[in-house]
């Protein structure tokens, strides 16, 4: 018969086993940490009708999008994890009950052109909370206040929130008469750690915005003040009473800062930077973005924001709602890329591999059923090979115990268990087996999935 | 603005919130339950090359596909997790261990026709052992024996696992000459529970197969065999020795039954039935279904079996397996429909719920924290209501434990904690919240996803 190649689709992730398990840690993670905020989970569909799913139409992703036909049914990938929580609290409005607080950790689909580290497939962990008609401040704080026990859970240490308001940049910009051309500024000064200054006042100054050099050289003094989350703070207030807006975000995010500190955020992990805009043109408060302080380069590994409408397209209601996303298969790509998962945790299919040594397999299974009762992942090994061909076995699968079990350890109401790592073997009476196990086990789990070595 | 009507495709399940925790409940403890037998967990793109995913081609499956191009691609979405663990066998080979353990829960998507229970996109949890080469009749009971631990898990009690044998089956189709023939019996006979057993010689005895009536007969005699598994198994002996391939089947369903009663599987639960056939050609060996016994007209919630050749269209390696899929979201549906579904257990979004009555919301902020530390879903409600709203959120997410934080409580060094349930409040020393809630929800937590009112 003659074979097809067995091959993954370019930009695709399939892991294998321990790399799985590494990732799935981490999304246990963040599950666990997104479920102690009182989020709750969604799962909604990966296919949706592409007039639902491109009500808002237009723009780049369009055109990545996988649309297809079937029957007479035009459908959509999801391309995010936003339009689907748009359509499902507009759909679900009369039974939901708000502020409405939902985590979803699901695959998205772009198809961008295939290059090393872009994604095609891949998770994103989003959660939002979304109000009716209103919604308080405090919510602000306490999404990257989330953010920062999860990465801090993952093991990352050297990482970066920064937020900004963009009330404040719209109001600056109307002070300066320049509210028309605030989203083109405002694209063009989210660019700055990128392209550098110089760039950015041409570009401001070029046919396209159109400032004056006074003008850019207001918006490159404003955007440059720095300093401790004080200092920036007190440099705004020099600002205070001239523009309605303006006061209204600085108020939001001397807010955020007091209720983040509040939290337990240091401020080494958190910044007011007025650098940050997001590009996107539907965040009307806070924005956030975050970053590797030692890999500045990959970009902001969790972003998000204020809006004032999560779901204009499908109701007339106001949703107001705040939220933030972690490419999580990006965020494990660059993690593997860059040496920081942490191989020394338990990826291994199983806790307990049991080598049965005698031609009935009944106490071995009744020893693997007195462990599984007690929590601990068993195999049995139950293939008829030689004692070297089963060593070599365990030793692949990287089990953390082998337990053998001969005639002389059933006759002694024992078993022989080995520490694979340190080589070392002891006999266990079988009614101890289980609690010996699990207190070598939790040494095991000591550790997070990242192993961040920075400062 | 003109609005799009929000709406979720017809035959794809999305949940609202408390229901999306039961299914979420459901699918940890599956996985919790194959990973006590040592499976380790993947996650394969959703999307295939159609050359690969269609490999085998023909059939069914094929129209039900979802298949589409994009760019120069001509892409399918995946229809089970079988031929996508295939690939990833044969693509990995080199890297895995075998026999290579998985489990897989994913969503799988076929463009069915839509009615009430059936789904275009739907969840199976898959469980295989692949062995390279040979796989040891032992991995044969262990599957079922991993099922029933998984339904008890789930709380379901009146269900069977059915067993049967292809081998026995060939080989009693054999001593009769009907080899050839033995496929188009089979697929009838497995039809004998929905049609009966007259229906069913009349198809054997038809144009299409063309037995006479002797050997109808007799097809019905032994697919009538009945009773214990012990006499089943008896009744069986009595056709030994007239053909190797029955003598092959008789000893491994031999083999199977005396494991599975090793593994703790009660007969209760599990039996020896010949009519057990599946329809799909390539299982070779023991075959698995199994029924709710108070709800047989929804067919198999839980079928698989042996096959001998995982990979054929990718690789000329033998690679044997047996495997079994619960089809989790048609389960999910006919336990709602049918009241199975425990609504006791804790579905809020949260464990408890602060409601600070004061302007500063620090203090709420530091008692989250703290909670949150010890592991409490811990929701703070900062939105600047009435009081009667505030009472009114809480009872409608349904929180177990709602905490007021006022001046007084705060004066004091106290939360005023309420029992949603019972009503009843009580003030707790700050330090001692977090043990009090866990107390309290501990009892919540007890008991299964599904309540079987079964004898």
């Amino acid at each position: 018969m003659s074979k097809v190649q067995p091959r993954t689709l370019s930009g695709f992730m399939e892991l294998l086993p321990a790399r799985q398990a590494q990732f799935d840690r981490m999304a246990a993670i963040l599950r666990e940490s997104y479920s102690l905020y009182g989020f709750t989970a969604l799962d909604t569909p990966l296919i949706e009708s592409s007039e639902v799913l491109l009500a808002k139409g237009g723009g780049e992703t369009e055109k990545q999008i996988y649309r297809f036909t079937k029957g007479d049914s035009d459908l959509s990938l999801r391309f995010d994890l936003t339009v689907p929580l748009a359509k499902y609290v507009a759909q679900n409005y009369g039974h939901l009950v708000f502020p409405f607080r939902r985590f979803q950790i699901g695959k998205v689909y772009r198809g961008e052109r295939a290059q090393r580290g872009r994604f095609r497939e891949f998770y994103q962990a989003d959660i939002d909370v979304i109000g009716d008609g209103k919604l308080d401040i405090s919510n602000d704080a306490e999404i990257p206040a989330i953010i920062y026990r999860t990465f801090t859970a993952l093991g990352l240490r050297r990482f970066q929130i920064r937020v900004n308001n963009r009330k404040v940049l719209n109001g600056f910009y109307a002070m300066l008469g320049l509210t028309d051309q605030s989203p083109a500024i405002m694209r063009t000064v989210d660019k700055l750690e990128k392209i550098g200054a110089n760039a950015v006042r041409e570009i401001l100054t070029g046919d396209g915005i159109g400032l004056d050099e006074a003008q850019a050289s207001e918006i490159l003094r404003f955007i440059a003040i720095r300093g401790t989350n004080e200092e920036v703070l007190s440099a705004l207030e020099a600002y205070r009473g001239r523009h309605p807006l303006f006061d209204e975000g600085l108020d939001e995010l001397t807010t955020v800062t007091k209720y983040l500190a509040a939290f337990g955020v240091p401020e080494t992990h958190f910044a007011v930077d007025l650098t940050i805009a997001r590009g996107l043109d539907y965040y009307t408060g806070t924005v956030y973005e975050t970053s590797m302080l030692d890999h500045p380069e990959i970009g902001s590994i969790c972003s998000g924001g204020r809006y004032d409408n999560l779901a204009e397209y499908y109701t007339d209601r106001q949703l107001p709602g705040v939220g933030i996303s972690i490419g999580l298969t990006r965020l494990f790509f660059v993690l593997e890329d860059q040496g920081y998962l942490n191989d020394s945790l338990n990826t291994a299919p199983a806790d307990a591999l049991i080598l049965p040594m005698t031609e009935d397999l009944s106490p071995a299974i009744s020893l693997a059923t007195r462990l599984r009762d007690a929590g601990i992942r068993t195999q049995i090994y139950g293939e008829k090979k030689k004692f070297k061909a089963k060593m070599n076995y365990a030793d692949r699968i990287g089990v953390p115990y082998t337990i053998f079990l001969g005639e002389t350890e059933i006759s002694e109401g024992c078993a022989a268990v080995k520490n694979m790592r340190s080589g070392e073997q002891v006999k266990v009476p079988t009614e101890e087996t289980a609690a010996f196990l699990r207190a070598g086990l939790a040494e095991l789990e000591k550790g997070t999935p990242i192993l961040d070595q920075g400062e």
